[in-house]
């Protein structure tokens, strides 16, 4: 018998996404299936509807005694926000949250985890429209979040061209050092702040999503949740290309840096592999390049290759191949 | 410090929901925000989307041994489609799924799982839109359905009148009664089928409420999954009346009766506190009670009374406050 942590999360979803059903009386209402950032139905009119759902689960996401009850409730709005702007211009309408709760939890606990949910939705004018709370052993919050879009301002993670120029909004791995610092226990150290808060209460991306989208500059565009190399991998995978990362133009931390240098990884692993960080990685044609600089302050990281070369990392003139998904749950 | 346990289910969401924000910038958008059986928001044109969410909890909602994998999946889906049906004429469009599972899954499990999922969307052409899979101890499996209505086919839970007559779909308490027989893992007899049938794969009333928004019969409704005295309760109390249920034509099936006779309850506990079933509990004019028996097969239950009067049940000519809201979980 086959048990999932045998086969990896990613194969795992690979075995299910073509089986989804839809139905074929709603065929033309559905513009992106399950397998994007976001799934997308049209509406009345000229606006589709964008649904994406995202859990924390303690033991598996957080501990209890290194993430506050603010700080859970604000992330798992935050991860949902940013499955929205990785699919461009998409106002946030509506969350329905389930929380999962042990018997034993305060009513203090729950009111600081929803005052973080509501924290993170205010900052984007997000409404509550409904919810579960179930008793469960583990703590968990889920949160399915729906916007409103017009369709030719979205962006999927399939429309990259060879000779499209990657960028990113951001620095990598600090998310992934923060989570090794806060599981270990470790004192915090003043330069470590960037490291852990990285992990404790991401920032969605949804200015620079909304602004990419509506100007059409971004030719595809994932959030990097499951990590740098996995977002890039799924970019060209979804578009049919390969892809170049160049690591000497990666953003990368100070704290990082200083992190890594007394880890035993080195500060590509970080970088690559790191995930659990929501920063929009997505390409753009090269002569759009330095517009998209201006406006979002975004680096660029890399370029979209032909198929037949494959998906690679440079580092001080080194290829280095990119070879699996990297982030995996199971 | 007080403990979720210690306040109820019923008092926690008390509590939590006139706190949930919804953002000024959209608040013509919303038509029925948390605390009814499912949220509604404006879109472009007449139509609204109607959203709801409901999960099922291993050691809580089910335990492995005595739901196969098929049947939760089916539950999961059928829950969420009966908060559909419970807002009146809602057609229901994508469906986002989160399975929580423990990394010992077999491969096997998921497939069945799923496969369960799909057999009850398909019944009601509902599409899968997207989803979540993550690592947890306790499996788990969360639905977020949205549907499409017309605004003035929607019926809430607060609109019944004084003389308004209450009516259901079916019959009350089998679902509970099937619990116990599978908890127990009692010698499963031939009669007690329609009991642990009825716990372990319920059939939401679609049809049923379709029919009473798009005609515009009912004057609230509201779904039974908390329960018959709940769901009478909870209607009386959106619509400020009280509520009469004429326990002696309350429809109770035969296996109940059975099951009852042996059990340490009376009959009328399993009617009254059940929950976990999914029927539709809906009030009419008294004019139009013909017309609904007519359409919709329904028992007519009971009668809206002035708010003065109360709440309560009557058996033999006996009266029988209803005093709370009945189910928890916590």
């Amino acid at each position: 018998v086959r048990k999932l942590s045998q086969i990896g999360e990613f194969g795992y979803l690979k075995r299910l996404l073509p089986r989804l059903y839809w139905p074929a009386s709603l065929r033309k209402q559905l513009v992106i299936g399950p397998g994007d950032d976001a799934g997308v139905v049209s509406w009345k009119g000229d606006t589709v509807l964008v649904a994406t759902t995202d859990t924390l689960v303690e033991g598996t996401h957080f501990e209890r005694r290194w993430q506050s009850p603010e700080d859970l409730g604000y992330k798992a709005m935050a991860v949902n926000l940013s499955d929205l702007a990785a699919m461009g211009a998409v106002i946030p309408i509506g969350a329905l949250i389930t929380a999962g709760l042990p018997g034993d939890t305060s009513v203090n606990y729950v009111d600081k985890l929803y005052k973080g949910l509501e924290n993170c939705a205010k900052m984007w004018k997000t409404g509550f429209l409904g919810g579960d709370t179930i008793r469960s052993r583990q703590l968990l919050v889920s949160v399915t979040l729906f916007g409103a879009a017009r369709p030719n301002e979205l962006i999927r993670r399939g429309g990259a061209h060879p000779g499209d120029i990657i960028m990113a909004t951001g620095s990598f791995g600090n998310a992934r050092a923060g989570m090794e610092i806060l599981r270990k226990g470790l004192h915090k150290e003043r330069w470590e702040t960037p490291l852990f808060k990285a992990f404790q209460r991401p920032n969605p991306k949804l200015s620079q999503g909304m602004l990419l989208g509506r100007k059409r500059w971004a030719t595809s565009m994932i959030d990097s949740s499951d990590g740098l190399k996995a977002s890039v991998r799924l970019i060209a995978k979804a578009s049919g290309t390969g892809a170049r990362i160049d690591l000497d133009r990666v953003p990368v931390s100070r704290a990082l840096a200083r992190w890594a240098a007394k880890s035993r990884f080195s500060i590509w692993e970080y970088v690559l592999n790191g995930g659990e960080e929501y920063e929009l990685v997505f390409t753009v044609p090269k002569r759009l390049v330095g517009l998209v600089q201006k406006n979002i302050g975004a680096a660029v990281i890399g370029e979209i290759l032909p198929k037949a070369e494959g998906c690679w990392a440079v580092l001080g003139g080194k290829k280095i191949p990119l070879k699996d998904y990297g982030y995996r749950h199971f």
